[in-house]
């Protein structure tokens, strides 16, 4: 059937004869062809690529395809088909033409056994022999649920694939997993049939126009954005989605995802991509474009749920027990509004904040990306007398509105007192009858502006490069793992976190204002009392216990408190010891609780008198110093990168020395106690960090240790029962003559031996940690309430 | 003759009768009763402080004196204080009647020779002993030229000191001296004259009721300031001085002047004080408010010619070459514009700009403090929606509005999304009805506004002060020696300084607008042509010279353009580096001439790989690493603590081993090459800087040394003539092994050695420098041109 449509395609002459060329002819499978996305915006797609490449030399046929029978199918579809509008700058005349066509060159298939896809196949073959028409490739739309991916793949790859020469582009839609190890388990099933460079997954948002354009603005304007696009001009970044609609009728799809997964994970993050990557030397070459997000990707800040603000508009609860029959104490903790702050680890982008914003039932409909550069000018004269927009003074901002909104049209802005942009004219023009509007505390006359010469459909865009096979709007396999790579962790560790609660639209008010505390976000405002959950006591309504343990104070709470009461009870020790000696000797032990403390210091504690700060280690591990498994290492990676201790105030253990490991000869605990000796009072210790572990061993002195326990020795070569065995410690009497101990006890693992050296007395042979025993200083036990209650 | 009028003035019933009371006399001195600033200001804060205590139980007389004769002195003095009015609150009648006393308790006196000073101390010990009045104490008020400072001290301290038990207090007027040596001198003399705690030196900026009320605002709103008042949350703070009058008619004394020693050192240095000390526990404490400036003082970083901008009005040097009768080509180079940037080393303040700004013939006159808050927020709801001043996303400042300007009186404004500040209700009141005027940005209406109750004259608010014995509105010698300490360096560093001109007033426009570039500060826009000096070639016009000496390249320039040459050679040294190996190996040299090349390393290299980059030590004294004389301390305080260099990458010398110096058994240097061995490809360092001494010696190898000038070490120790003796440094063998090294000359005093290492061959053992000769890498000189050309 097909065969005769073609024929009578050509003998519109509508394309130039086939005898006289030999562009090839391209096959369009649109999988899932009457389901909801090629309604609304794939067959358009579909639709415009034809009318842009009617008259290019190739010919075309479009297989619509769904597991509906033939009949029904084709009805359903010619439904569909028949709506195609033309843009607007495509003449009527024209546009009925190429719609009959177009109709004249689709067909239906019904697509569910591997004898559909063979028949397909040969169908295909056949038309393409009689006809005389080489292949040029085929395109595999699959606008189907994910779990239906692997099947498909197997029909394409076994019965579907084109001969050689011509080409293969399937094409996928999202979601691409829910966290990195189900991506992770997609991906290798899908490349198991296809090649990595016959994937187009789809991130719809990099076809909208003004996305599309961030790369192409920054590659064109490098002469502007060179000295300012860093740590030192750029203030902040603020990438924000805001939707007006909520998530109902929608509520089984967005319980899975949340809008972390449905917005961040994907559209926001390659948002953030394009305007932290290094520029590629050639921002057309897919391959260099990848291998700078990549690089990006590594230098982000890993995400703790301190660095996300969660709201849940009040009427999704309901909705989702409505929609899901759920019962109404059934919990819904699910996400509809984040702002995350994410950090990049880079010599440009070091400090500069990123702020990502997506929510349902917001007050407006908006895409933007704004960039807010510092404001490093001082203007002497008065600010009635200032040139408005023009004045070194006022705000210098860089916007990539990506749509709707108040302006209601993708632009890019520039503050007139930045730069005049270069803009490829061919597809943008300024825009000179400004609007009487406001845009991001400014006049739109403030900025130069410029608009798409045509604004296109996102969709027409992607399909316009898939079958270009331009696949830098394309997410790669390495791509997508490295999103989820980096946003798994945070998902994880926000299971438990319960969002606020916001009214939805207008009434939201500044109840989703949120603001930077430190390297932190924080909603602005208390949450309002009558919209708090009734659900019970929340983790943080507990307080801080105080009480005994061992007879010495112990501090009890959920691990963030903990953490905080510890950081500021150690800066307290801190500051007093600078005021009665001028300076603060602490001892800081290895371990992952550690890790939170130096985290929490570094970016808490500002007032920390790191300057006068001499910072020991409890252990070591006879590793080298830049060694991952060094206890050094980790202090330096998460504390001293971070403050500023003066070099001579640091001391590394001694444990390689003359460039070898731990050798008793080279004296490294006798020097490292001299060096103890020599500039601590007394070698009494201000502050002592210690640990607990399974066996009862602390520092680095484990269970009938022969050294350490007990002697003169300050400082000693012990032996551990787990690799790396040899290590270096202080021992017990240096321990014990400091001002301070605590020791930090996390995490559930730890409850059994917690409650074990909870009832033994003093026998350090047999649990090392009851020999801790300050002569006149003072222990504090730090315990979370896992370790301590189970 | 005062006799009469004081029994007058008591019978008048003005005062309570003397005999009940015993708060005793008080004789205030006017020493340069009928100068300009007598009659404008002082006998007018005299009456004011009579109107005040003329019911206080105190009572006064008032002794007018000058050079000039009895009879037309007192006449002319007469016709001032005929002229005295009331503060508007106090009633015509009471007015009249106390100006009626206070004109009678006024006398006239010649005071000119040791007689005339002897003879004012009897008629006031006369009139004591007849009134039988116990005295007080006297006020000297030295409203007269500096220069007659001494002698007039002098009188006082040994004719006019009044007995055991009653008080002496001078008043001094600045200028306080013209840099830091001649206001110690005037200070040094004073004192063998008067005691600190006699001594009062106005500042009348202290006396401005904003001003003053600074440390109290900040005492008072403790609770709101405590968490904001530092760098985490202050973004910026503006010191402002604007006049529009410029200095026609005073041009002899500003010429000896000019802005910086006019305004900045004193008046706007002291407001900086009131901000940014630590406050002490009690703020009405003289004491404590100095202990803590002083402290302030000591950690402003010190100001370079590069933190500076200066303009002139373009009619000044006319004025000058006028008034002074110069001819038509005497340069006139006293800036009457500046713009300072101040920074501060303190955990507080540290990376928060502070921008002094004062000039003359300026568009307006006024004068404020604006603390501009940090914008941490996001703000969800469009822009539209937000409540005008309450929305956390619009500015938040607190101004200290110290007079004239658009609001044209006293008034301290705090954001409203800030907080409601605490303000003492008798002095300070709310301002409700507000003008119609935007300020800093926001209509008043987003603001706080308080103004004073009684808008008080500055110089009655000082004599009051001076009165009530209050000494912390006043100038300690401390506090002014310690001012000018921090201001001579660059005072003197700018006597060649080219001042930017400006038209003056209005047409000034953007003209003197200037920014932060890193951690210095420029005008914004570039000088216009028709302003540019015609003098002829400025310093900054040479170019650098590309030539050879030693057969080498050899760069030669001004100072500050060879460091910035020979750093941004490193700069591309490093980069290079880091993109082939991965990392950069410098060894540094210690020195002066390298002190400037880490501090502009420090300040303009942001782009540095400091993160990749390996730092070594050319040579080292065997002190301990922590000694002033160490060349790593050098290193470590201009380099190390302003950027981020991991610490396993930083590799001092070890001179320091087992707690001993530079011991043969403790083999520094051979630990030392096995690092370099073991860390950096064939011991070729990437880039090595190396200065040059008087006697030809570089790095620490010294003319006929017995070690290091060739052979197989790689690292020696080594003799020098100069103390500290002992020295470790790189051999001749291993820098001539780099990739790169860079010889840094400068000052005039190298220029002899200069001149004969250019002309002999390669004889390292008389002169070290000579065999440095990379034998594949590349030898570069820098020399400035003093070093070069003599």
């Amino acid at each position: 059937m097909l065969r005769a449509v073609l024929y009578a395609v050509f003998l519109l002459g509508a394309l130039p004869s086939l005898a006289t060329d030999s562009r090839g002819h391209i096959s369009v499978v649109l999988l899932g062809a009457t389901g909801d996305l090629a309604k609304k915006y794939l067959w358009e797609g579909l639709f415009h690529l034809y009318l842009d490449q009617v008259s290019s030399g190739h010919s075309f046929t479009f297989h619509g395809a769904a597991l509906t029978a033939h009949e029904p199918g084709q009805k359903l579809m010619f439904e569909v088909l028949k709506k195609l509008a033309c843009p607007t700058h495509v003449s009527s005349d024209r546009c009925a033409v190429v719609k009959d066509q177009f109709l004249k060159l689709s067909q239906y298939h019904q697509l569910k056994t591997s004898e559909n896809y063979t028949a397909l196949n040969r169908e295909i073959e056949t038309l393409l022999r009689q006809e005389g028409l080489k292949e040029a490739g085929r395109i595999f739309y699959f606008s189907v649920p994910p779990f239906a991916y692997a099947e498909i793949a197997r029909h394409i790859n076994s019965s579907c694939r084109p001969p050689q020469g011509a080409w293969l582009r399937v094409v996928l839609e999202k979601p691409f997993g829910h966290d990195h190890k189900s991506a992770q388990q997609l991906a290798m099933e899908l490349m198991t049939f296809f090649r990595e460079e016959e994937m187009y997954r789809v991130d719809h948002y990099l076809g909208k126009q003004a996305v599309a354009h961030i790369l192409p603005f920054r590659d064109q304007n490098r002469q502007f954005l060179d000295p300012i696009w860093n740590r030192h001009h750029v203030e902040r970044v603020e990438i924000v989605l805001k939707e007006t609609l909520d998530a109902k009728g929608r509520t089984s799809f967005y319980e899975q995802y949340g809008v972390i997964r449905d917005v961040l994970q994907n559209h926001l993050t390659e948002v953030l991509m394009y305007l932290t990557m290094e520029l590629p030397a050639n921002i057309s070459s897919s391959e260099q474009v990848l291998q700078r997000k990549l690089q990006t990707f590594k230098s982000l800040q890993r995400l703790g749920s301190s660095n996300v603000v969660l709201g849940q508009y009040q009427a999704y609860a309901s909705q989702v027990r409505e929609e899901l029959e759920k019962a109404q104490d059934y919990a819904v903790t699910t996400p509809t509004f984040a702002g995350v702050l994410i950090q990049l680890d880079s010599l440009r982008w070091e400090g500069v904040p990123f702020l990502l914003t997506s929510g349902k039932a917001l007050d407006e409909r908006v895409g933007y990306v704004r960039v807010l550069f510092k404001n490093q000018a001082y203007c002497v004269q008065r600010e009635t007398l200032r040139e408005a927009g023009r004045s070194p003074c006022e705000a210098k901002q860089i916007i990539f509105y990506i749509g709707h909104g108040e302006l209601d049209h993708p632009a890019v802005l520039v503050s007139r007192n930045l730069f005049k942009p270069i803009m490829p004219a061919g597809s943008w023009k300024e825009v000179v009858d400004l609007p009487q509007l406001r845009l991001f505390g400014h006049p739109l006359s403030d900025y130069y502006v410029y608009s798409p010469v045509t604004e296109r459909e996102t969709y027409s865009v992607l399909i316009s490069s898939i079958f270009h096979g331009r696949k830098d709007s394309f997410i790669t396999t390495e791509n997508l793992l490295a999103s989820w790579e980096f946003w798994t962790p945070l998902l994880e560790s926000l299971t438990q976190h319960i969002p606020r609660l916001y009214p939805g639209g207008l009434e939201n008010q500044h109840l989703l204002d949120f603001e930077m505390v430190g390297r932190e976000l924080a909603f602005t405002l208390e949450e309002p009392v009558e919209l708090l959950h009734a659900d019970g006591q929340m983790p943080g309504d507990y307080r801080t216990i105080q009480a005994k343990f061992r007879q010495s104070p112990l501090v009890s709470a959920w691990p963030e408190e903990l953490i905080a009461q510890l950081a500021s009870d150690m800066e307290v020790a801190a500051a007093s010891a600078v005021a009665r000696a001028g300076e603060f000797h602490v001892a800081l032990s290895g371990g992952s609780s550690p890790v939170i403390l130096f985290q929490r210091l570094a970016m808490h504690h500002y007032g920390f008198p790191w300057r006068h700060t001499h910072l020991w280690l409890v252990d070591e591990r006879c590793v080298p110093l830049a060694d991952p498994e060094s206890n050094f290492g980790s202090l330096h990676k998460h504390l001293l990168h971070h403050v500023r201790v003066p070099y001579l105030n640091i001391h590394p253990m001694p444990v390689h020395l003359n460039r070898r490991l731990c050798v008793e000869e080279d004296r490294g605990p006798e020097l490292y106690a001299k060096e103890i000796a020599a500039l601590v009072t007394n070698a009494s210790l201000d502050f002592v960090l210690l640990g607990l572990g399974y066996d009862g061993h602390t520092a680095s002195l484990f269970p009938q240790s022969s050294s350490g326990l007990e002697g003169a020795e300050l400082v000693v070569f012990t032996e551990s029962p787990v690799k790396p065995h040899q290590r270096m410690s202080l021992s017990l009497p240096l321990i014990n003559k400091a001002r301070q101990v605590a020791v930090l006890v996390m995490g559930k693992g730890k409850h059994e031996i917690t409650t074990q050296i909870s009832r033994v007395g003093q026998e350090p042979r047999k649990w090392p940690i009851s020999g801790v025993n300050p002569s006149s200083g003072q222990l504090v036990w730090y315990m979370d309430y896992e370790a301590l209650l189970g």
